[in-house]
């Protein structure tokens, strides 16, 4: 496609990687999946046998975190050790054994004129990836662009720079002796945020941005991106417990959802209850929910239920705490728990706990989020439980993949028109 | 999903349409096919037993934007007549006929612990469209979001307004008469700047805008919108003619892709010849290309064997012309035939014209572009030729919908997970 010019405010040196990029997206396009099969395997051998130079690389942005005084939890984020190390290189040949999904023919026909036309999976072209501190995400990433033919744009942390750059230089050097462009894999090494910006709007070189990252880093992609982009947004998850819940099941379910990965995406933050299972149902939940430290907020009606929660605030409605505190709120029927849910939820996952089929079929009809589930833990909604054998994130957006994404959602489809001469009239 | 709070900059009543509209696609995501094919016949019906309020209408607005000094073109696109009331009349009784895609299972699988996964088609929500002045556009978008599932937030031209207002009135009072919300079809009166980039600021509220505009309307969104959209972009579209091709079948191809109607974005803009076949085949298609008042433009080698031909500058390769202009260029080979392809498009339509299979292939996988012709008019890049029944416009992006958009694109996939009470351990 046309690089259309990028705004003025793209640095030329940015620009320059977009167009390495681009070049590289379309020698890997057509590459046969042997030869990207045989580059993830040789980036695997690399990063194992590289492995003393990686850990010297991260013992210095380590330090250099330290010293700037980096918290705990994403020190230990951006910590590579020999079994981290192990299982990036497991990483790469799990992709391997993965379908690729390029060349995919989602669906074709013949019209009356005898055209054929097949919808065709096809590499979206270059992918960028801008991403937090863990080093790790730069060979995942990497990793399942090169598999599904993609080119990867990626621009990690200021703190992981050394990390990523020696395990980026490993990956070229696998595409290289390979065949195929080194370019495959770039990563911007000028971490400044000019330069993200940058990437935000590089327009007609790369085909699709992906965040990983916090809700700054998303508000800067929808003030500024002017490149195609799949959010992986908050997930502000709810469990609604129907009235015709089984409630040894339920309680099970909740204490899951909420406590199982407290701090993860797709664990539970708010609790939805029918009023008349209420009575039963919190009396069996919140001593079970307070046993394993969750801390309990909740509306008057919840309250007048279990008098030991704390009063919830509107706040509470829209907060993801990702920790063990829980919000409850009480409805008078299943309608009222719909509207509760698509006004406060992100979109991410929601749960209807129910013995009746018609309140699971309403639900799962009628509430908005990426992924519904009935009977089962919010936790399940994952690229690994789904079965994709791996994920690059969980899109909270409508358009183009939403939920779990793998290498499907790297690619795009495009129309192929099979003719005999034929013309227009 | 929470309606993240908008931007500063949009006006409280564009955030006010948005939450109505948003209201409305909450009932209209799971009203029954019946009713809404019911909505459908009624809104047809009111279309023609309103004509002449309508024309009335209409007329106040030709008057206007003549005594505006409006060039015919644009004018023409205005003009409602009787028989185009009766064919925006027949293009909503057409959509009642088409397949609802909300509740389509795209695909389902069991996992091994037996939970049940389903990727269902839902609607959108709410789809904006900000489009230039033809009224019908107000009936045909509106139909195709309504048969969807999905509210629309129109936004249509000053010029048209009174037709648009006309339009649309019958659009929600159709609705109205059928248990439907009227706000499911949405005009935005006041057709200020500040409310078209009001629209495409309200995250939250839209899910979808499509642009149906030029350049500067396309510009706009990419600095402006908060909002997802689909790009319906130009078409710089190409014919190749490789070393194989049959001459008598290409000649005929190249005039129907040029000719048959030269402003539409699917009509071919430049012409690359293989080397080989470029004596002979320049030797005739360019005296019939003349013939019909096409005027060409070629590079060096092209002038040598027809010189006739003023020379090329680089503008013409990166020029839609939309007019009976055809630029023309020789190449070595069909790699570099990909080349110039992959460097110019704007990845609406390209056609190779072969008799040799494996070229035909390599074409196909390498031509980045969202529909590919082999051996057929570009002009078949289109929702009515692919048997869609219907058009919302061509996507030239590759994220979430590429190529002819209908139905189908104005839903997106929701993941719908049965289960029995699992917990994820």
């Amino acid at each position: 496609m046309a690089a259309t010019t990028p705004a003025p405010a793209v640095p030329e040196a940015v620009v320059d990687l977009g167009r390495r990029a681009k070049a590289a997206s379309r020698v890997l396009a057509t590459a046969s999946t042997a030869v990207k099969n045989e580059a993830l395997g040789a980036a695997a051998d690399l990063i194992e046998s590289r492995s003393s130079e990686i850990l010297a690389a991260n013992a210095v942005d380590l330090a250099a975190a330290e010293a700037a005084g980096l918290d705990a939890t994403p020190l230990d984020r951006l910590r590579l050790t020999d079994a981290r190390i192990v299982s990036m290189a497991k990483g790469l040949r799990d992709v391997v054994g993965l379908p690729d999904p390029v060349g995919e023919v989602v669906d074709g026909w013949r019209r009356p004129n005898g055209l054929e036309i097949q919808r065709v999976r096809m590499p979206l072209g270059v992918i960028a990836i801008i991403y937090e501190n863990r080093p790790n995400v730069t060979s995942d990433a990497a990793g399942l662009c090169l598999k599904s033919g993609n080119a990867a744009l990626l621009r990690g942390s200021t703190s992981a720079l050394r990390s990523n750059v020696a395990i980026a230089s490993a990956m070229r050097a696998a595409l290289g002796s390979c065949g195929l462009p080194e370019d495959g894999v770039i990563l911007v090494e000028d971490t400044s945020y000019e330069t993200a910006t940058g990437v935000m709007r590089l327009s007609g070189y790369v085909d699709c941005l992906i965040p990983r990252g916090g809700p700054s880093l998303i508000r800067s992609i929808l003030d500024n991106a002017t490149v195609p982009f799949v959010i992986d947004g908050d997930g502000n998850c709810h469990v609604y417990v129907d009235s015709s819940a089984d409630i040894a099941e339920a309680v099970a379910i909740v204490i899951n959802a909420k406590t199982q990965r407290p701090s993860v995406c797709n664990a539970a933050e708010t609790l939805v209850v029918h009023e008349a299972i209420a009575p039963a149902f919190l009396a069996a939940v919140c001593p079970a929910l307070e046993e394993r430290g969750v801390s309990l907020v909740g509306d008057d009606d919840a309250r007048r239920l279990w008098p030991a929660m704390s009063p919830a605030a509107e706040a509470d409605w829209e907060t993801e705490y990702l920790s063990l505190k829980l919000a409850v709120r009480v409805v008078p029927s299943l309608e009222a728990a719909i509207e509760h849910v698509n006004r406060y939820s992100t979109g991410n996952t929601e749960a209807i706990l129910t013995s009746d089929l018609r309140a699971a079929r309403r639900f799962v009809a009628a509430v908005d989020s990426g992924t519904v589930v009935v009977n089962a833990s919010t936790r399940f909604n994952d690229g690994g439980e789904f079965g994709y054998g791996a994920e690059i994130g969980i899109s909270t957006q409508k358009l183009h993949a939403r939920g779990p994404m793998a290498l499907r959602e790297l690619t795009a489809t495009k129309n192929v028109v099979w003719g005999d001469g034929h013309t227009r009239t």
